[in-house]
């Protein structure tokens, strides 16, 4: 009987949690299939250096508290695999890690950064002969992975965006008689305007909010975004904007060019909107609010979506599936079948096919004038931010797990 | 019988609505003592303008529904009046206003400026013989106004300031391993630390964020900042900080200075994090991530605490009693009787003694160091983010109320 590892990778969600604790009780369910489930200490840089936590020695009530804790409570890692070619020693030491731990199931939750780790690490082990089997987990707030139809993470991080443009709408409506017209959000997403485009659902019969939306799959033109900027100040008083961390100009450089980049060689973005608020001020002098919750829109599981964490589950319940059907190097996907109501069941997608791919907003759903989302678009993001599931407070805060995170014993020498 | 102005003034907060709320209900409920009620339509700003919404036509269910709107729902502003001795015909104007309505209460719920106004207002109406009592009611996320145990707006902020640390510094846990080490929030507050230091409300044995707060209260000196922060990280792989917006170096000027200055002749801040975050990289190598959460702090009401709801509530309507009782040039004040059990009652302090009087946080609620807060400060603040009171969601969003704002006909010649 094998033991399962399990490993968190990338950028935490508010839900990745979730789907750690289905990957645990399933795997609970089967115990004459599979051994104990280990869990990667900061995904895949820890199981390199044999940092194992066993994660059966954690009391119950911490696998419960999983549902309600945003992060990544195994730890997480920005760390990619090397090719196999020039880094074969890299590979070796993770199936000696596996080998000395009895692990025949890897399961790897993330972005498509992980799945082409998890791709990797499958192809060796079978050019190797050791028998593993691969599954991925999707996982991310920028809902960039293809095939699926969204990404666990992505929703909650919707909800948290559009609840938050509404308040601060409101706000703004407030105090622009006498004061602030403009008001900026700056949302993730990397190089695709999911994020961007789920704070457009805010804007309902009732709310107007976000008046403007900057998406990186539209060239960002100065002019054209200033004239509606002010076209819209004129009409409504006031003008509210969603910015994607990662818009470009016409050149395709990003407006806020950073010169670090994390270990995958992503730059890292991040405070777009202040250039979008000097721009307003400077051009057209008007007084302005800006805001960037960074961290916030992925870790806010006190406003998780219900839908949300019912995917997690099921992707990482799936995954546990997949194994005992024998399957390997696929990842499970969520497939819409219906929209209103909203009705969706699991399939699986390879992991070749995945890697390193990433699923841009569709042209159509964007408006025209390319400042909007459609009403395609909206039927899109709606089913997926329903449903709340407070977590407990305690002394007035929620209150999130931590988990112990005891280590194996190691049994193989240090790695380099 | 004399009717109600009532008018909302200076930046909103998620609780606002509530005491307008208790005005509304409390005034209806003394159908002999009081006429109508109206609203001031951005406050000071639109009376001048003899912009009077109709508070009674309404329907029912908008009323309703301020518990659970933020913002300020009757609209506000930051218009403050100018000296009577200058500014006479402003002031005279506001008394053409009240009578052509029939007005003899006037509530002003603000901050400290707004009391100031409400303060003016009260004197010139007595010197001139017009027949209005003047009642303040306070507000303020700042929590810097005198005399109050704590100003409704500000422990919803506090709870969502804390939720939100709390949130990030579980993120910023999974990922620091490899990737990002720092995390920095920035705070509102202006020159009084209130706001910094609930976010160390968060602080507790099982969690240690934020492990550094910067308090306007005291200066800041870069290389001292800069040792804690390299400590904390090589004792715990991290450091999440939590930063005033109005932090001042040793020579009193702002860390970021911008020059644009509001009607009150503050100056706009917002931005400070990100000199924290180009500090730390550039000195300390470290990368980090940043938030500027701005006007998300004050509107969140899908965070609000109870106890915050309470004392808006108790506020709002302790205003309208003290109209019943006679007074007037008061303002309600929440008066701690006791923090364990958490008991308090309303009491009142005079205007005259209110206006532009800032509260700062006591010495002895920052600890030694000047990082982080004390036991008697967290005393202070514990009691205040107690309870959740989440408001209705519709479709997936928090459902916040948008009022018909209905304008009474005016009777007088436009004012310029």
């Amino acid at each position: 009987m094998k033991n399962i590892c399990y490993a968190q990778s990338g950028g935490p969600t508010a839900v990745i949690n979730e789907s750690a604790r289905a990957v645990i009780e399933t795997a609970q369910q089967h115990p004459t299939h599979f051994g104990t489930v280990y869990a990667g200490l900061n995904g895949i840089s820890g199981i390199l250096k044999e940092e194992l936590i066993n994660v059966y020695a954690e009391p119950k009530a911490h696998i419960d508290g999983l549902r309600y804790t945003p992060s990544a409570a195994f730890g997480s890692c920005r760390y990619k695999l090397k090719d196999v070619a020039s880094h074969r020693e890299q590979y070796l030491r993770l199936l000696d890690v596996f080998d000395a731990h009895n692990i025949g199931y890897f399961l790897y939750n993330g972005g498509g950064d992980s799945q082409d780790t998890a791709h990797k690490i499958s192809k060796i082990s079978a050019s190797l002969g050791y028998s593993l089997q691969c599954i991925g987990i999707p996982k991310t707030i920028d809902n960039d992975l293809p095939f699926t139809d969204c990404s666990p993470g992505f929703a909650s991080a919707a909800k948290y965006l559009a609840t938050s443009i509404r308040e601060a709408g409101l706000d703004l409506h407030s105090m622009a008689a006498t004061s602030t017209q403009v008001f900026i959000l700056e949302t993730m997403g990397r190089h695709t305007g999911w994020l961007a485009a789920a704070s457009g659902i805010a804007q309902d019969e009732q709310n107007s909010e976000p008046h403007i939306i900057l998406f990186p799959e539209i060239p960002f033109q100065e002019e054209k975004f200033l004239a509606k900027v002010e076209s819209c100040v004129r009409k409504n008083g006031l003008c509210t904007i969603s910015v994607s961390e990662g818009i470009l100009d016409v050149s395709g450089k990003h407006l806020l060019e950073k010169t670090e980049a994390d270990a995958f060689g992503h730059t890292q973005l991040g405070g777009v909107a202040s250039v979008i608020s000097t721009l307003i001020k400077q051009k057209l002098h008007l007084k302005n609010h800006w805001a960037v919750p960074d961290y916030f829109q992925r870790a806010a599981r006190h406003l998780a979506s219900k839908v949300d964490l019912e995917h997690a589950y099921a992707v990482g319940k799936a995954a546990v599936d997949f194994l005992l059907a024998g399957k390997h190097s696929v990842m499970p996907i969520i497939i819409r079948d219906s929209s209103s109501p909203y009705r969706w069941h699991i399939g699986e997608a390879n992991l070749a096919d995945i890697a390193n791919q990433e699923k841009f907003l569709p042209r159509d759903y964007i408006d025209a004038e390319g400042f909007h989302i459609t009403s395609k678009c909206r039927e899109y993001l709606s089913p997926l931010i329903q449903g709340e599931d407070h977590p407990p407070f305690h002394l007035g805060l929620p209150q999130y797990t931590r988990l112990n995170r005891q280590l194996m014993t190691k049994k193989l020498p240090p790695f380099e």
